[in-house]
C-alpha cells in the first residue's frame, strides 16, 4: 500500500473538508491557540441578527465552524426567528439531539420517530422542548407575532438535512422521485421548481 | 439531602421509561441470559427471505431487536433485495453508517450530504458503498435481473426515517407541508394519498 | 407492550447496585413510556421562575432528573437569573461543558483553566460565552438591571461542585482546610459561619 | 504559564507519533478530500478476490487503510473465502465485534469468552452469527464445498491477533512458551517451525 | 413481534448476567445504593494477598464485580505478584489498556501487535509499563526476587483472555488446533494434558 | 512510510484550529513513531522521586503529556508520597476517575459529592479508594510515618483544578471572592496571601 499518497489525501481532507478534526472527549482543557485571552470563549453570532425571510425561520449558528472554542466540547447552539406564518421545514440533525427554548412568541412543533409516529406540541415564551437526534422535526409560529428560540445541541458541530432541499434541490433523478412519492413526473418537477427557502450557506 | 427519596423518584422514572436501553461499550463479554449456548449467537432471521414488492426493496433485519446477541455490540445488519426496478426510497439511519456489500445485480445509489450536495455511484456484485451516519441516502436497481446487497451498521439499532412515509404519512399539517415544499394543497393532498410503500411494522 | 413487568426486573437491579443510571448514546429514538403524546417532549420547568435571592443567581435546571424525555440525549438547559450585584459563585459541573446566551443584561464571567490561568470576558444581551468541560467558572452582575441567561449543557445531567459549599459546609475536618488554605482556625470558622448562599436541593 | 511553549511540545509529540488516527465520532458529515465524487464512496476491494490457499480461510478487508471514506465512520468489512477444509485460526479483533454472514457453504464456528467457556455453532447460506469484541473466535468450513462469508465490523479497523502467529511466529522466547503452555523446548520448536500460514501483511 | 416475550428475556439476562450493566460516562455521580458512607469508596481486595503459586503470577483483581464502586467509573486495578521464575502467560484484555506499576523486583514484559512484532522491555521498581487495549502481552520474573505490580486498567471490567486455557483447554476441537498450529494430534493432545496453570473462576 | 509528510499536514491544521488533541478510542494499536521498541512502552517518570515538600503531597504523573505511548490509551497515572502531616489539598479531576491504591502507611480521604455531601475514610498499605471524575477530594497523612499512594485514572490526561489556588491565586476579583465566601476583603487578602503549595508547573 502506498501510505504517502494516503495520507497526503488526508491532510488535504482536512484543509478541505475545514476543521473536519473528530470532536469527542477533549483530552485537553480546550481548543485554542497560544495567547489566547477570556474573549476566544466569546461569540457575538447570535446578536443583532437581522430577520432574513417572511416565510421561514431566520437560524443562526454559533458552532464549532464559526466559534472555535466549542471544537471538541460536545455542545453548540442556534437562534432561531420566526416572523408571523414562518416555518422552519422538516428536517434533522444528523450529530445532535436539538433542546429549543422559547425565548418569545409561540410555536408548534412536530417530531416524527422512526416508527413513522408523529408527535405534535406548541411553546411559549419561557417554555422548552426537545428533538431527538436524528429525528425528523420542525417548527412553524401559526401566531401573530415574532418568536424566538434559543437551541442547545449535543454536538458541537450537529449539521442538517433540510428535507424539502435534500428531496427536491440537490438533482435526485425523477425516477426515485416518481417512485418513491408515487406521483408522475409533472408533479416532481412541480416540486422541483417550487420557490421554497434555498439551503443556507452554513447549514444548522 | 434526602437521597433515598431521589432514588425512589428515579425508580419512577425507569418503571415509566418504557424501552429505552443503551447500547454502547459492554463491561462484560456480552449480554445474555444463563444457560445459553453457541445458538444464541446465530441468527436465520436473513435466510429464505421472500420477495416483498415489486417496486420496493424488500429491508429485512437483523437487529438487537430481533437478534438479542447483538444488544451493546455495536454491530447489525440487513438483507436488501432489489427486483428489477425496485427502489429504496431516500431515507436516514439516524444511529449508523451503512457499509452495502452488493451479493448480485447492480444497483444506483444516492447519497446528499448536509451542504445539500448529491453524490451517486453504481455497485454490482461483489463491490462496496458506504452511506455515513444519518445522511440521507437510496438505491434502485435501474437493471434487469434481481440485485441482492447485505448490510453491516455501525449500531446494534441504527433506526430508519423513511422520508416520504415521514413527510407524508404520518399526519403532518397541510399548512406545514404546502409551506414547506412551496405547493398548492392539491399537491399535497396528492403526495398524502400516493399509493407509494407503506411502512414496514419494524423499520429499518 | 407490558413493560412494567420488565422495569419490574431492572428495579432489582438497580436497587442493588444502586443508582446506576447511563446516559450515553441511545439505542432507540429516545426514552419513553408506552403511551406518550407529543406532550412528553415539553418542559415548563424555567417558565416564569421568580427570583429567588437578590446576592446570587437563581439557577433553575431542565435536565433528566425533572424533564425525563432528556434522558440519554446528551443535553440539558438552565436558566440564571441575576439581579444587578448577583453572583453565581465559582463551581464545576463535573460532567458537561456549558454554553451560556445572554437573555437579558450583561454579566461579567471567569474561568480557570487547569494551569491555573484566569480568563476573563463580559457578555451583554446576544452573546455567549462558552465554559468548557470541569472547569472552574463563575458570573456576576455588575449592571444596574436584572441579567439573565439561558444554558445549555453537553450532558443530560451535568451535575453542580458549588465550591464555597463544597470546601466550607459540607464538613471538611479544619486541619485540612487550615493547611489547604495557609490560614488560621479562626478564619477557617469565620469561612464556615459565613452566611453565603445554601445549596439548592437539586443542584446545577 | 507559557503555553506556547506547551503547543510547541505537543507538536513534536504529533510529529513523532507516527500513525496515531483515531475514529470516534465524527463532527463532520464524513471525512473525504475536497474534490471528491460518489466514486469515493465505493470500493472495489472484495470483488473477485481469488483463493489464496486450501488450507486457511483468505480473509480480505476493505477498512479505514484502504477505504478512507469509512474513516470515523465506526463500521467496515471483509470477505472470508474457506475452500473444502480450510480453518480461519483462533484470533481476536481488538477493536470490534464481527457479524459474519455466511454467503455461500456452511462454516463450524467457535467462540471463548472470558470465562475459558467455548461456545460453538454452524452457520449456512443466508444465516448469521456474532463473534463479539475481543473474543476469540474461529471458523472452519469441514464441509465438501466451497464457503463464503462477509462480515461487518462494529469499527473502521477492528485489528487481528492471529494468535498462532502472534504466540509462535512473533519471537516470544521459549522460556516463556514452554512455561505458559507446560509443555518441552522441542515441543516449543515444533510449534515455531510448523508450517502454518504465514501473517498477511494487511492483517485483520 | 411479541416484544413481551423480548422483555421477559431481556429481564433474565439481567438477573443472570448480574450487573452486566453497560460502564460508560454516568449521568450520575458514581453509582451506588442509598445510605452508603465513606468505606462504599474503599476496597481491601488488594491487602494481604497471598502468593499462590511458585511458577504463575497471583493476580487479584479489584473492578466492578468485587468493587462495585468502580461501576461506570471507567478504571479498575490489580495486584500481580510474581516468585522468582513465576509468568503471567500471553493474554488479552479485551475492554482495557493495562498501565503496570512495578512496586518491587523486575519483569520482563513482551507485547505482539497486530501486525506481529513483539516488542519487549523490563521493568523494575518505580518503573511503569502499558499494555495497549487488545493486544497481547506477557510478563515473566526471571530475576532472584519476589517481584510485585501494580496495574490500573482503563475499564471498570478490562476482561481477560488467558491464551494457553483459552486455547487448550476450553475443549477447541482437535482438527481445528492441529490445522491452527500445524502439528499432529499428538502434540495437540501434549498441550491439552499439560499442567500449566489452571484459569482462575474471576478472571483478569 | 514517510509518516512525516503526514503529520507535517496536520500540523497545519492544528496550528489553526489551535490544539485540539483528542483522546478516545484509538482506531490503531497505539500511537507511535515509526521505528520504535519495547522502550517506547516504559516510563521511569515515577521511580526515585524525591518528597519535595513537608506539608504537602509530592504528586508526580505519568500520563500523555510526559509519556506518549499512553495517548489514545484512556490511562495514566500518579504517585503521592505524604511526609507526616502532608495533605493533597480539595481538588478535582475534570477529565478522569481516581483509583488510589496506597503503597505505604495510611491516609484520610474525603470525597464531596454534587449534593454536597461528605463521604471519608482511611486507607492504610494495601487499601484502595476512588474517587469518581469531576468530584472534589483530597488526601491527608494525619500518621507519623511516610505514606504512598499510587493512582490510577480513567483518562490519558485527566488534569486538576487544584481549588486553593484556582480561587486565590489565579487572580479572581476581590468582590467575586467577598460575596462567593461571605467573608470581607481582609479575610479574602489574608487567603490571597496565605503561603499555600503553588501550583506545579505540570498539574496533576
Amino acid at each position: 500500500m502506498d501510505s504517502k499518497i494516503v495520507f497526503a489525501g488526508l491532510f488535504l481532507v482536512v484543509l478541505a473538508v475545514g476543521v473536519g478534526a473528530s470532536d469527542p472527549e477533549l483530552t485537553t482543557d480546550f481548543s485554542a491557540p497560544a495567547g489566547i485571552d477570556g474573549n476566544y470563549f466569546k461569540s457575538t453570532l447570535l446578536k443583532g441578527v437581522p430577520v432574513a425571510s417572511p416565510n421561514f425561520a431566520t437560524v443562526t449558528g454559533a458552532n464549532q465552524n464559526n466559534f472555535p472554542a466549542l471544537t471538541g466540547l460536545g455542545v453548540s447552539s442556534a437562534l432561531l426567528q420566526f416572523p408571523p406564518g414562518a416555518l422552519n421545514p422538516p428536517h434533522t440533525h444528523p450529530r445532535g439531539t436539538e433542546l429549543f427554548y422559547c425565548m418569545q412568541g409561540c410555536v408548534d412543533v412536530g417530531i416524527v420517530d422512526t416508527t413513522n409516529k408523529l408527535f405534535t406540541t406548541s411553546v411559549c415564551e419561557g417554555e422548552s422542548v426537545v428533538f431527538p437526534k436524528g429525528l425528523v422535526h420542525f417548527q412553524i409560529n401559526r401566531g401573530k407575532t415574532l418568536a424566538k428560540g434559543l437551541v442547545g445541541f449535543s454536538s458541537s458541530n450537529p449539521g442538517t438535512n433540510r428535507l424539502p432541499n435534500v428531496l427536491f434541490k440537490s438533482g435526485i433523478a425523477d425516477d426515485v422521485l416518481m417512485k418513491a412519492f408515487g406521483v408522475g413526473k409533472m408533479t416532481i418537477e412541480q416540486l422541483k421548481n417550487a420557490k421554497f427557502r434555498k439551503l443556507l450557506a452554513l447549514p444548522l
